[in-house]
């Protein structure tokens, strides 16, 4: 078993290889990748896709001089198992393991640390143009999937790369799927071409004929120019990659390692930006993934042999995706827009139920926003589901064409907070904090379900403007039989009020708050503490409501530097209060691990707070003895 | 004079005028246009290409049934002119006035707000959407010049609007210029099909024969319309816009109103996705602004017969550039990236001398960003000069493909700050607080020429991580001749320590905040100013020198709420200190003005920051008492 994979230590050892144990090499990483992902969950369909494209690269780029960008980076699994990570690939995702992306930090062969989508033309056109400043030889590779070409930067990558002469290369990994199915014309387009499969030979054949005319002097050859591009015009349509300056090549089948080497041999001396069109299966060869690509994009462990994963339990996710459903029953303004996220963001059910009115706009996340301010405009209810992280590319649209001209729509923003597995790229961290720098946005963070289906209504049906409704992966936590959810304030442990010390929180750190408060007591420190929602605005009654309090504890599940603490220090202090404000939030990025691990590591949990609160609260008597 | 315009109450009575009259009118707005903004200042190249295509559009769209949305929106003033706001035109971009872009508070026309490019085609396709589910007639129309073609936005757009049968029509208003030249493979691509004046009318002809092809039941239409996109492909290359979804007409001249009325009118009421491709001149109607139309995109008051604008005067941008070039002179490794803004940004002296390292990536500020992470990568030392407003398209970029993975660039932000006439779009008052958001960014905030040359080569070579270098439009202010340049920490008054008030404030502010500081001890009351340069961090040393003081003013010329003010206020309270904390920055959006009358209103001028710390002070003592 794993006889050939063995041999390989770093890519170089990939020529030494026949052709014959090439392919056996891509059924042995195949099961290694199955093996490993049902063990540790990430990404598989992508991976099982990539596995002869990957080799086949690494084949004929030498990966060190030559660079090798992976966009979004969640078929790089392959790449890792042949640069040196084969025997770490069983930590992937776990705590001090492997990343599940391509990381700088991790390993040499990584040019490029990736997690969002549609950046690899740009990065890489970035580094082609290093290399070519510095005078190094070598091509650079970005590998791009159908589903990230959807996104705007992708074009503008392109759009910049068709003019530079040079070391480019592009492979578009086609197959035919964004996360879900993938949308948009540019979908339809590349369906379009890829049903002409004898283009590139009838376009070289043409090529050659031209380009042995003979050719004498300046005017004649220019004027052989004009004709040979008539001809071309003539004889074939250009692709839209040709209309942005690249030579295309395509479509190949993309299991085929020979024909693969073939290609990309042949056209990494051309001094021109390249692209290369390759068509792959997600999930191939592992059954249930071909039939199923979507549910094995980004799985949880999973049985091998009956492709099992695990039942889909309740989440914030699907308790949205539920109670939208409810409301837009009953209410035919309402719609849905989301950025290639239906399954994740649990729009499914919206999706079937009322196909007019939802849209997936591809992984378009400024689209998306300016969209939705245009449904708004027009009278609609839109709420448009995205990621955290992803929401990071929205900036300009939320405060621009949102908020600045007051359009009234909801974002509802999934996976807020820690993440886990996914690790530094992905976590939810900075929502919080980049919503707070834009005026009038009002922002929920409901701690349990109950809260979620209450604060959706509150944003859609009594905010002005901009309501966000932020809420985190997964499950809801361990909830007290005494919880009153849906108040704006919930102060809880008011007994504590002589004491003066007050926990103060929001979203799901408050199941830990709360707890926080009952390891307190029973050490002898009583405190009590004040869970915000909505956290922004931070309203004057929040702040009057612990205005008594001679220590305020903040702790956020996000960024401590320029997070919704220091706003609400601020505000505290600004009233006149005169107390000691202490903070707990998440300094710098958040590598991968379990959520409440991570939590736990970070000082988040109930524990945490509690020595937290136990040990500043020593400093503070000390300083006032 | 004006004669056929003063008949235009709103765009209805366009329907009352011959066509000679149209031409007649077009004219008249051209001379009010001239006179207009040589008086105001505004964009008046893009306008005055825009005049018949405006015209024509309001003819055949009846505005307020059908909408109209201007991408960018510095070529709507003859739509201003149109709808009702003839009278007040000549108060544009003045204090009180009419904004100098579209926006939906000030008029029923302008259906959406607009600054930023590339967002029209998304926000098009969300009114249309919007009518559609609303059961509402009418067309949506986004006219977009190719400049902002080059956005992500543009494409994303695009590719979700092919798919939609309907009410949306795209004018692509090519006036072969972004601000300055037009870059990129999209724009060789326009060029490209421009020569194909012929396109529209053959198409139409192959359409119409194989249309009148008699069609019996099913299978024989289905093998018609698949004959027939054959024969479309054999006898013209589609174009890109077809491959995205959309009918494609054009070539037209852009200046033909009849041609224009006849067009818009043929195409209306095809139910499918436009587009309708428009040639117009820049600066058409004025010789100056013809021959130089990158220098009549955005300018001040200027002189009609002569053609003449103020001469070029020292500002922090020419500053900025010249320093730029001395730097590279010395080290090859230093790079320069702009988004479109080669001129604004103050760097064509670059461009014409090391055309080599000088990247113009069109309005591509997401490209920018990670492009320039490519090329830091790859060793080159990468400055990306974009304008504070439109970095906020960068925010990802920034925090996922700068920051997260450490790569050393710096980010020259102008504009920083208050804009003055441009408004509440352009503001640059964010760029402080997003990045202060994000973990381990350096920010410069120079106060004189002679900090930025400083802050230029400190980020370059002594910071690691990502660097930036923010400062405010135009010229730089009054100058105390005791200042001290290029320290990180300027305590100015220290004698005032006793009486423990102390201003601080950064960037441009500090002018201001020093006068005030004079002013405040003519009545009495001693106070000192700290200037942060870098703003952030925040050091411990910068908590430390004031920890003296009672009172602590902190002045920003940005968002109050998320600023870094309050990231400098939780500091100082977590260190210990207890006294009294004052924040006067910004709230919500500020609307057009000049700059140093807006920073009067915002009470951020030394008159207003003296009565701010005065009164502040009084109701301490009060409190105290």
């Amino acid at each position: 078993m794993s006889k050939v994979l063995q041999k390989i230590r770093s890519p170089k050892d990939l020529r030494e290889l026949s052709r014959t144990e090439l392919r056996q090499l891509s059924a042995e990483i195949r099961s290694l990748l199955i093996q490993t992902v049902s063990e540790n969950g990430g990404h598989l369909a992508s991976n099982l896709g990539a596995v002869e494209l990957t080799i086949a690269l690494h084949y004929v780029f030498p990966s060190l001089s030559d660079r090798i960008v992976w966009d979004v980076g969640h078929q790089s699994y392959t790449h890792k198992i042949l640069t040196g990570r084969r025997e770490s690939i069983s930590t992937i995702r776990r705590e001090g393991g492997l990343s599940g992306f391509p990381n700088r930090a991790e390993s040499p062969y990584d040019p490029f640390t990736v997690g969002h989508a549609s950046t690899s033309i740009s990065a890489a056109l970035g580094l082609a143009q290093g290399k070519r400043l510095a005078g190094e030889p070598g091509n650079v590779v970005a590998v791009i999937g159908d589903g990230a070409l959807t996104g705007g930067m992708a074009y503008e990558g392109l759009n910049n790369a068709g003019r530079f002469p040079g070391n480019l290369i592009v492979v578009l990994n086609d197959n035919t799927m964004s996360i879900s199915e993938n949308v948009g014309s540019i979908a339809g387009y590349l369906a379009s071409i890829r049903t002409k499969p004898g283009y590139l030979r009838a376009k070289s054949h043409v090529e050659r004929t031209l380009d042995h005319l003979p050719v004498v002097g300046e005017p004649l050859h220019r004027g052989i120019s004009r004709a040979k591009s008539m001809v071309k015009h003539m004889m074939y349509k250009g692709t839209l990659f040709e209309d942005m300056g690249f030579f295309y090549y395509g479509p190949f089948d993309g299991h085929n390692i020979d024909k693969l080497i073939e290609v990309f041999e042949n056209t990494r001396s051309i001094p021109h930006p390249i692209l290369i069109h390759v068509m792959t299966e997600k999930g191939k060869g592992y059954s249930f993934a071909e039939q199923s690509p979507d549910a094995f994009h980004g799985v949880s462990p999973f049985d091998v042999e009956t492709g099992e994963t695990p039942a889909a339990a309740d989440s914030f996710s699907s308790v949205f995706g539920s109670c939208l459903c409810e409301l837009a029953e009953k209410d035919s303004r309402i719609c849905a827009v989301t950025a290639a996220m239906e399954l994740g963001t649990g729009l499914s059910g919206f999706a079937q139920k009322f196909p007019d009115r939802f849209f997936d706009v591809g992984i378009a996340e400024e689209h998306a926003v300016t969209f939705s301010a245009g449904l708004a405009i027009s009278g609609q209810r839109p709420v448009c589901a995205v990621y955290s992280t992803f929401l990071q590319r929205s900036y300009d649209q939320i405060l621009h064409d949102a908020v600045l001209q007051n359009t009234h729509l909801v974002l509802a923003v999934d996976r807020a907070g820690i993440v886990g597995e996914d690790g530094e790229t992905h976590q939810g961290i900075f929502d919080a904090a980049f919503l707070n720098t834009i005026p009038n946005v009002t922002v929920f963070s409901p701690v349990y379900y109950d809260d979620l289906r209450a604060d959706l209504k509150k944003a859609i049906y009594e905010c002005d403007g901009v309501a966000v409704v932020r809420y985190p992966r997964g499950r809801q936590l361990f909830r007290p039989h005494d919880y009153l959810p849906s108040q704006s304030l919930y102060h809880w442990g008011g007994e504590g009020k002589a004491a003066g010390t007050v926990l103060v929180t929001y979203g799901r750190l408050f199941s830990f708050t709360r707890r926080a408060c009952e390891l307190l007591r029973e050490r002898g420190i009583p405190a009590s503490v004040l869970r915000l929602d909505p956290v922004l605005p931070i309203t004057a009654e929040a702040v009057k409501a612990i205005s008594f309090a001679k220590d305020i504890f903040f702790f956020e599940e996000g960024t401590e530097q320029g997070g919704v603490g220091e706003h609400f220090a601020t505000l505290l202090y600004r009233s006149g209060w005169h107390g000691n404000f202490h903070l707990k939030g998440i300094t710098g990025f958040v590598k991968h691990a379990p959520m409440l691990k991570t939590l736990q590591k970070l000082g988040l949990d109930e524990y945490g707070m509690a020595e937290f609160v136990g040990s500043e609260c020593k400093l503070w008597q000390r300083k006032n003895d």
